[in-house]
């Protein structure tokens, strides 16, 4: 079999338009590097596309994605985090003002997660490792829950980010540098179906429409 | 401070066009689900955007990004994968019949590898230790190399993105899908400058430009 | 059955020619023991014979030989490492005044561990772990070429060398040894067809026929 | 400062006479490889050259050289063990008919073991460690003296050969080769002042005189 064609035929289109549109800004990205300011830590899921939804050009988001947009805390460890090595590549080396840890409805390794809760199948398996990750969320969430919201998918989709930007700040160089003013931490939330963006409030911690709260930097005790 | 502005003006841009141009679909993939048929390994590069390069819309990639687009061995231990996790995922829940490993010119992390080779400062931290994931790839290029590459740079981007590709047939449920004719492995690389894409031939192993070389499945071979 | 015949009767020819010729330096070396002032490290192949190459009388060359004439690196772990307690006797007490790493063509060691790229199997025995030496041997070559060599078997062993010598200075004994200027280490290399010997530019790295590139002892930053 | 000009110049002279001499050998070995019949297991001493003693020429003694020609029990670690490495080559690639094990008088290895039971400080070092190995051959020496002989250093000499006997049938690749009759063990000395040579008699363990003793294959019983 060949490579997939409606790959090579998208690669035409983007061509002939896409490129072209930002050829200067490749020709210069290419002799002096990227310099982003923004990273975001998204999920690998289909249907959510930072540089979509944020739509921006070539060079302006360091992205990682991952199941869940997910972050690990900070381990000291011999094992190899790819999601680490990116946060500190961005930070330690990128220099990037902002973090954003994107969710997004629908989020299928959520879903994996809250179905682990009656069986234990997942565990042995990467993604049932992986998505243990988001045990502390769910601690969190029933223990002190931040607003009340019925529906437990979405429930977990915020909180998993919320513990994200909490694990975020496990990182000594993120935390020196949110600290140094240098770095802030947001959280936001996609809606697959209605293309709205909630993004999180970083005193409340609570998500809501774009735009429409009062941006506040997340404060450093939240990741106590 | 508040959220990034240019992201919210540029989600607003999204909004009015983007997500209109494709809200049937959005709609559709919120009720449905998502069923990528291909998944893309990529860079967290801010200079190369999957969905962009191969111009598709949403529900069409499931996109891990990490430095260096890189993809483990498999491993049975307890520790964290997310790449892993990501692909075992994508294989055996949402049974892609692609995966693309696209690599891609001036990669920051194979830069980082190159440099460790005459210093170990970078072992102990993340990116350090990520990118020894590399190793196997400079060593089958030293011992057995594919082809007479003058530039260390570029020829080491080939390399990992073939040693990814090896790495990915050590997942078992990634072999099965293969010999069983459901999966296809695909290697490629893009140039930031010149916007070129370059594919690999499964057979010999070699980049050439996009569509000018005979295509074939990746030979399972390729990982014994 | 006896004590192998031929090595009787070589040892008969030894006594009558190769000691009568030595006897007053053996009397004399047996009395005020060994004080040579070179070590070499060699393979164990017996295509090579460093005394033999080098032309040299008993208690000249304090000879190590083991696959591949590989050093490994300094480590302080409680495993037992001749090579390494060879290296520290004749830093330490012996105090010899030159290190000269021997390789040498169709090495059966590199090519066992270039085989190795394509299959596992050696990894469980002591042949595959030893020869696992040479894997930063082989991403030095990948990432840094010294030079462009289209034979990799060559490339190889040449890299083999440079390693070992680079090793070499991971003991601090002889890196104190070398800055005090009392140890100059040097790179060599034998074709066993044709009995042309190369030995190693210090500054370039690279090898040459014997006596035909400027001499500099081995730059400590070679180490680093 | 340059490569050894001594080293140069017997180079020179080997070129001339040595090499000559063994040219078509060489040209044959080079394109057929190296089949030797032999492996002895020797000291690094300057002061013994195991191709010198024998009097053999290019091909014919695959050589081991190590502190103390010490051969290390079989372990399954994952260490690095380049004798073992190198006497697993030599009998499952080689298939050598013959090892022998080569003591040789003033040995400054068995030296430092015996100089060792007063005080542990070499216990920290490489060659402390290493010779260590020379333990169980002391134990042995003691409890079950083989011969009467006055000059301790001496005696350990035997022993540590002994006990290298002894541990390589604990190879059991080794083991499994002396047992189907396709290799034998031998033990020797050489006394660096006479230049006189002794071997071990296999059956009652005990050294004389090369030649005059009947000559027995090592029994496998003295592995237990």
């Amino acid at each position: 079999m060949t490579f997939p064609p409606n790959l090579l035929a998208g690669y035409g289109r983007y061509l002939e338009k896409g490129f072209v549109r930002y050829r200067q800004t490749h020709e210069h990205l290419a002799i002096y590097g990227q310099q982003p300011e923004v990273m975001v830590i998204s999920c690998c899921d289909s249907r959510v596309t930072p540089e979509g939804v944020f739509n921006v050009g070539p060079g302006e988001l360091f992205v990682v994605r991952n199941v869940a947009n997910l972050v690990p805390p900070f381990e000291a460890t011999d094992g190899q985090h790819g999601t680490s090595a990116a946060i500190e590549y961005a930070v330690t080396a990128l220099h990037v003002k902002h973090i954003v840890v994107l969710g997004h409805a629908k989020c299928g390794g959520i879903c994996a997660f809250r179905e682990t809760v009656n069986r234990d199948t997942l565990d042995g398996n990467f993604i049932g490792r992986w998505i243990k990750l988001l045990e502390p969320a769910a601690i969190a969430m029933a223990c002190m829950p931040v607003d009340r919201i019925d529906d437990p998918q979405l429930a977990m989709e915020y909180a998993g980010v919320r513990q994200s930007l909490k694990n975020l700040l496990t990182f000594p160089f993120v935390r020196d540098a949110v600290e140094a003013g240098n770095l802030d931490l947001h959280g936001a939330w996609f809606d697959i179906g209605s293309g709205e963006l909630r993004t999180m409030d970083p005193d409340t911690l609570r998500f809501a429409q774009a735009g429409t709260e009062t941006q506040q930097p997340l404060p450093v005790v939240a990741a106590e």
